[in-house]
């Protein structure tokens, strides 16, 4: 392991850097790459230690996944979607249009999901454990109100990856804009609309509340990500030559985070959607022809990949199955039930 | 700790015992006790050692949270609803009807609602964490089709706790009717529903599919269980005077369980469901009379329960104004996009 200069760095066999994708402004997700590591360093009894490194500290955030296969680091926290570049296949474990939901994907991952993430990471050197998941997001602030499918065509939209092909295909231009600038280009109307990730993250992006102001108009539910799961990767030399406790440490540490992030998201939400209305954001659905729309061109954008790429092929063919299966047995007990609860809560 | 009686129990420096209130039939809920236990020897590098029993090896599975009281095993797992008949607030922290769905369940016991949980358990020499969710379950095969509320006017059914007392206000008789004769009791008329968990253990209930045959109409949603969270239990004062080390290991390892059996379970039941109804289980949806007077009578039980118990009271309260504000936003994004991934799906 790499020496991490600190006094306290003497208990431990093996010190570990792991450089988060998120800034610190994502306190929920940066937040799990510090739980993770705590939890590793006290299950082991401090002898395993990983210090945690914001982006830009040692490598830039999208940089992460490259430095741990070169071994620069040992670890990082990402979303493996940030990869989309390498190749389309690393969407796929963190979400993709019209995919599942957050529950749904973890059951994908543990019951097979998981072991074609790592075949296709082993090829960069690297081996993933889920680490959280940040729910259903929202589909975003935007400047005007969308009546159908049509009005998307020129909005320039912040969106990447996978979201960004298909809202390509409806005729929106996806934009890369930093989150700085966000507000000044939306206020400029260099942008049209802004997707984020939830009421918790999207409150956070302008503390003053300038945000809805500019765009008011807060759209759901985001159907590019249905659940955008997190993952801890390591450098998979590095891994395999721990001690078989150290990786049953980052697996169990992993899997407990997983379920922690998840957690603090879903206690997180109701508030700041409550402020984000409270502050002028006005809640709108997306019309039903425009998700029918964004459905197909979903279709359309796998097949062009899916043509060119088997990988992406294979390991969507699976995650389309096991979702067909799982909203068979969700429209049973599981919708029914929160659809009775939501009715009874707007009834009083 | 306990010796085991092993070879391999050498190596650790504690062994604790385990009992599983859950028989080995339920066999995600029972290997749920095994996965903790793997994961707390493996990260422990086997210093930590619990061994695992079924019920009746050492106690009776309604006798576990007793047990770890007195000290006479260190852990178990259990549903913490079993001990309803000490204090109706044992209920709570497992499910209550029309509560929360898992996943709300969750956030809500990692949000304040496990310290609430553990002040009672305290008051039994015990401690918990979160070790595993059934998802929200089935309302159980019926014999007869229910087409009103009033259809269970004098209807036997295997329930207990909680369910069992708003099933009386209905009109109904819980009964407790051991698994084995389930299938007997339906065929004789002595009983008229049963009440189990969801697919993947129903279908289990008779592996020949009588079950289906003597009481075919198979009801959703458990209005009484929109999630069944599962504990690992711990002697207090036993736990309290273990090294930091292995408490952070019990924490990690549980919830890591945790994420796990709930994703087993969501993996399982998809198939399992198929298989019910190819097999002769008829879906039906309890009627919307129904479902509203069951909510009414469930909120009168919680009443005459809360003004003898204040300690239910304010657990009840505390869950109640959590669910509240969990519908305000399960409601935007993450029902409105399993609400279209439905759709579409039986669209094909």
């Amino acid at each position: 392991g790499v020496a991490a200069g600190s006094a306290s760095a003497d208990a431990a066999e093996v010190t570990w850097r792991l450089t988060s994708s998120f800034p610190k402004s994502l306190d929920l997700l940066y937040g799990g790459a510090e739980l993770f590591a705590r939890q590793v360093g006290a299950i082991t009894g401090g002898r395993f230690r990983i210090d945690v490194f914001p982006p830009g500290d040692i490598v830039p955030g999208l940089g992460a996944l490259d430095a741990v296969g070169a071994g620069t680091v040992e670890a990082c926290q990402t979303e493996l979607d940030y990869y989309y570049g390498k190749d389309p296949a690393f969407a796929l474990p963190t979400a993709f249009p019209f995919g599942m939901n957050a529950r749904e994907q973890t059951a994908y991952a543990l019951a097979g999901g998981l072991d074609a993430t790592n075949a296709l990471l082993a090829d960069y050197g690297a081996i993933a454990y889920p680490a959280g998941n940040t729910g259903a997001q929202m589909g975003g602030f935007f400047r005007r109100e969308i009546r159908s499918a049509g009005d998307l065509a020129g909005l320039k939209i912040r969106a990447g990856g996978l979201a960004g092909r298909v809202l390509q295909k409806l005729g929106a231009v996806p934009a890369q804009t930093p989150r700085g600038e966000i507000v000044a280009a939306l206020g400029a109307g260099t942008l049209d609309a802004v997707t984020w990730v939830g009421p918790y993250d999207d409150a956070r992006i302008d503390e003053g509340g300038k945000l809805q102001k500019v765009a008011p108009y807060y759209y759901y539910p985001g159907w590019w990500r249905g659940g955008s799961m997190v993952h801890v990767v390591f450098n998979k030399a590095k891994h395999d030559a721990l001690k078989e406790e150290f990786k049953a440490a980052l697996r169990t540490a992993a899997l407990s985070t997983h379920a922690q992030v998840l957690a603090s998201y879903d206690a997180a939400n109701p508030g700041a959607l409550k402020k984000l209305v409270i502050g002028g954001a006005e809640l709108r659905a997306f019309p039903q022809d425009l998700l029918e729309a964004a459905y197909k061109a979903s279709g359309e954008v796998y097949k062009e990949i899916s043509d060119a790429n088997p990988r992406f092929k294979s390991m969507l063919d699976a995650a389309i199955a096991f979702r067909a299966d799982q909203y068979l047995w969700w429209q049973v007990s599981e919708y029914t039930f929160d659809n009775f609860m939501i009715r009874q809560r707007a009834r009083g």
